[in-house]
């Protein structure tokens, strides 16, 4: 699985693609606004198994995850084209139907337009989603400001959607008769909320000295965050806000929870209380490393937060 | 076939997807400025097959026909995304480096810079390209302006493209050693040129009453032209400037040769000469539907320019 993901990683570093950068790029677009442009490629048994969604929750899933982009960059979601292949099998039912009715609920509800698109035949299903956001000029947020002694925050609950993709693996299903816990679990996996809001006030109040989306997991992205700072982590496991029913390890290296990950200067570290986001450590020299301290000893983070087989 | 067509522009239509439009979504940007967004979604062996083709003109190919979508409506180009589904077997290939080396030959020829994209597995290879393009404000050629006495015109040869994959079909390949008629058709299918220059310039004098470029074929263009116009068309067939070696059949209804189709005033038909565009025939009211006039008949022509195999 390793070389799958490195060799996914050099591609993107040698073509410039996304994950050198931030989540999304940004491009000036008039004297008040930058414009934010984000696209996720989602491809059936890849990124998702058909048995284990719903067309509607797919199509909800596939802007969720553009939408995050957004959200980790401070910026408003304007409007979205979407690129489908579809096996044929799929075409004389509802799946389209169902899949864009998803789609435009969670559309609908950071009114966002779909302004075009593309579909052909393809023997999987795949999905292409490209999303246009808009930002304060100058003001996106990026990966690349924290300072050793800032705080971090991440928004919600970690390991939830790993959890949730271990029970979708052994045959849980959405539905009324799952329990609580194993439900949130599934559906944190399959139909995960973007940020946006959070996002906005981070860049509102000029909150954040850095930001990014948990979508490669905990310890994969908050290495993007130091990477592009310049710095290390301390992180506190027991802060760590761990989904109910959630290992550690799910919550460190498990993807997809997509909360934001963003630091806070220690003078305005009070400031965040009200946004219900929970400290989980500080920001320390980049020589320190990246590091986990638990209650009996301090171990190294290392980037496992990447399962190719069903994230990206 | 047909039933692929139809249930692929039916789920276009319901879902406005970018058929029942122009060529690229239009969007305001700044107070001089429109933005046209444009994405053509290609996959393995429905709208391309490897064996046919070298991965750099392939990456050509990829960005060609977007910006084609981008030069239909009078505008110039500025970034795009890349995203690319690649099977397992391409992997340690040089596949992808060829191909982004195509692909960016051809960008920097226009200026266009990738800005972003996304890499996944995927058992077929899957190409979506997206092209952001700028035009004068309020200024974008439309399908939609075309008045009964207007001239047609088409900016080159048409029919090319479709001998090309006729060629490729029965194992004819690009190379030193093809014979000239044959390697032009070829080429012409395979490495299609965007006629960006004159539709900056229809847009620029302000010459075009309506634009589309030709991707399905004249047959389905003409008749996408007319429908939003709400005008007919007669043809003469003596008159079109079909390729070495093409049949009148293949100018009629084979697609992917991306010359602009564009209509004129009568009062500004001597305006056209000096683009080396092509006069095909008139505008004529809806109720005279759109006819083509050869030596002997005059037929009906109907929408065939789709081959879904290979075309989108």
């Amino acid at each position: 699985m390793r070389s799958e993901f490195e060799f996914i990683e050099s591609i993107k570093k040698r073509h410039k693609l996304k994950v050198i950068g931030d989540d999304c790029a940004v491009v000036p677009m008039n004297t008040q606004s930058d414009q934010l442009f984000t696209v996720d490629l989602l491809i059936e048994n890849i990124d998702f198994r058909l048995e284990w969604t719903t067309p509607a929750l797919l199509g909800h899933k596939a802007l969720a995850v553009s939408l995050s982009d957004i959200a980790a960059m401070g910026g408003m979601p304007k409007c979205a084209m979407l690129s489908v292949g579809i096996p044929q099998g799929l075409w004389k039912t509802s799946f389209l139907d169902e899949f864009y009715e998803g789609w435009h609920i969670l559309a609908d509800k950071f009114g966002v337009k779909l302004i075009g698109g593309d579909i052909s035949k393809a023997s999987e299903l795949v999905i292409d989603s490209f999303v246009i956001g808009e930002v304060a000029k100058g003001k996106a947020l990026l990966r690349s400001g924290a300072k050793p002694g800032d705080f971090i925050f991440v928004t919600g609950e970690i390991g939830g959607a790993s959890l949730g993709l271990l029970l979708l693996e052994n045959g849980t299903r959405p539905g009324p008769n799952v329990e609580a816990i194993l439900q949130n679990a599934v559906l944190r996996q399959l139909k995960p909320m973007p940020q946006t809001a959070i996002g906005k006030i981070l860049l509102e109040k000029d909150l954040a000295t850095a930001t990014i989306d948990l979508s490669d997991g905990l310890s994969s992205d908050l290495g993007h965050l130091c990477k592009a700072s310049g710095v290390g982590a301390e992180i506190e496991a027991s802060r760590l806000p761990i989904a109910k029913g959630a290992s550690l390890e799910m919550a460190l290296n498990g993807g997809e929870d997509f909360e934001l990950l963003f630091t806070v200067p220690p003078e305005r570290q009070f400031e965040v209380g009200r946004l219900g986001a929970v400290e989980i450590g500080r920001i320390v020299p980049a020589s320190s490393g990246i590091k986990l301290s638990g209650e009996k000893e301090v171990r190294n983070i290392e980037p496992k937060g990447f399962d190719h087989f069903v994230e990206r």
